[in-house]
């Protein structure tokens, strides 16, 4: 079993792979830090891995799991993930088997000795430092963009220089042996990012990861919950969404998110991204998808999930 | 009267405000050459420069309107500037005034004398590039990203090499002194921005720009239509959009589009920006707003305005 994420080791995507691998029990090892993993430059990339590890499976090596981003409580969705996602599961069947929430911890490391009175330069991707505005104007310091917050690190870890300092997460200190100089830097007390584990569907991970067919046979001590993703194109007329919406509210089927995309090969028409709460196979949203896919031009689900919300 | 854009001079954003300056006759000269225009760095520094128009305006001088792009029809919104209107729109009651949409016409512009096969490398913003990658690849040539397209142009005109091009809009050409190579370049056929001209309420272009009451009024020969657009805090209940939707449908006003951004204070709770067909004023419009404010916990006007479709 290996596990795909965008983003040097240490980078929140690595964060969450972990947090995968305990929740889901991929790993004997709870700690799971033998699960291997795979750091990939871009999104394509981690779905491109997940995409061709199926053959190699069937020659009875093991498969990859892809961990990608898909919202950021502060930022918002990342529509190019959406994007990806759509164009994967058209092409190879990729689904979405499982659903972490991982906190975004932004701590200001440094070299061991260094002290936060003397640092001068600071390090990071430009939304952790955006994220960290306060602080750092606080603290008075030059900044300086990074492509990624475990690059950061590094980069600090390996310049030597105990004027610099980076913006990164808990497991880029520890695996650049970087002391944290300080935590609790971000503006917003809530960050967090939604991360979707995708695997191919002639994987044994077809079914839900962990093999729970329902939230109650998930591991504890995790919260969970079940989710349905679906993509949505509606006839061009008046009313189409509250048509959409009103199937869904007579079935009782809670919508937890809806994001409107464009559909690039017809100006100003957008397709709809819907998150529901439940299992695909309940019978109320078995029966509100039945009528759903008599009124859309085009329905596809791109998972049904368990969700893991963290420990309690 | 004075038209503030983002980007340098020849940018698709001062394209957009030639075009607002013709449409709604803005200036006597129809093609609008001596309508004074601002670029600004930023989409923040367009609506300040809206912001801090007013009092110069009470002292006799002129009022500045602010051009932001909304909306593309290949990339999607612009969630940046969504964010930013609902800021100035609560801190100093800023306002849509009108709406044009500005067809993207990527063009290949050389020096005076250059020749398409002798074009060893192309400047421009990396989604220009990113749009025209089929054109590029075929062309062969290395591509270098700018931050700007008519940026781009200006650097192509000063370097004075004759193997070097930049990808950018007609207006770029003609300010630059530089030539059209090719056009229809791009691999999509429809691309166009939605921007939208924003002002400060206690300004003349309070009432929609030109004047006009109703699209019937509205100067020729542009296709024109009214339309709305409001942001929505919805209960954090199950079926609270449905309901909101519910609202509109009953009472037949037309949605035409309807984002989520996320609530930064509040993990997981979503605000909706959505445009109605039609003016704020009539009945319908009036009594949906009216029972969607008993509903929401925060309902806000971004403006009632004419949209400009550009000529039949």
């Amino acid at each position: 079993m290996k596990l795909a994420f965008q983003g040097e080791p240490g980078a929140y995507g690595h964060e969450a792979a972990r947090r995968l691998a305990r929740a889901f029990r991929l790993s004997p090892d709870l700690n799971s830090h033998d699960v291997g993993v795979v750091p990939c430059r871009t999104f394509r990339e981690v779905l491109e891995r997940v995409a061709s590890s199926a053959p190699r499976r069937e020659r009875g090596e093991e498969g990859v799991i892809g961990l990608v981003p898909v919202e950021n409580s502060l930022t918002g969705s990342l529509h190019e993930v959406y994007d990806l996602l759509l164009e994967f599961a058209e092409r190879v069947r990729l689904q979405i088997v499982g659903e972490v929430e991982q906190p975004i911890e932004h701590k200001l490391l440094g070299l061991p000795g260094a002290s936060l009175d003397a640092i001068e330069r600071v390090y990071s991707h430009p939304q952790a430092l955006w994220q960290c505005r306060r602080f750092l104007d606080e603290l008075g310091v030059e900044t300086q963009a990074f492509y990624d917050t475990a690059g950061a690190a590094r980069w600090v870890a390996q310049q030597r220089h105990k004027g610099w300092a980076a913006i990164a997460g808990p497991l880029a200190a520890e695996l650049y042996g970087l002391v944290v100089l300080r935590e609790g830097i971000s503006d917003y007390p809530h960050n967090a990012t939604r991360f979707w584990a995708v695997a191919r569907p002639n994987r044994a991970s077809q079914r839900p990861l962990g093999g729970a067919e329902k939230p109650d046979d998930a591991p504890g001590p995790w919260r969970w919950k079940w989710k349905t993703s679906l993509v949505l194109e509606l006839p061009h007329v008046p009313g189409a969404l509250y048509r959409a919406l009103k199937i869904f509210a007579e079935h009782g089927v809670n919508l937890t998110k809806l994001e409107s995309r464009p559909v690039r090969t017809e100006p100003w028409r957008y397709r709809f991204y819907l998150d529901f709460e439940g299992s695909l196979h309940g019978p109320s949203a078995r029966a509100a998808l039945q009528k759903l896919s008599e009124y859309a031009q085009r329905l596809r689900v791109l998972g049904s999930y368990p969700v893991c919300e963290g420990p309690p």
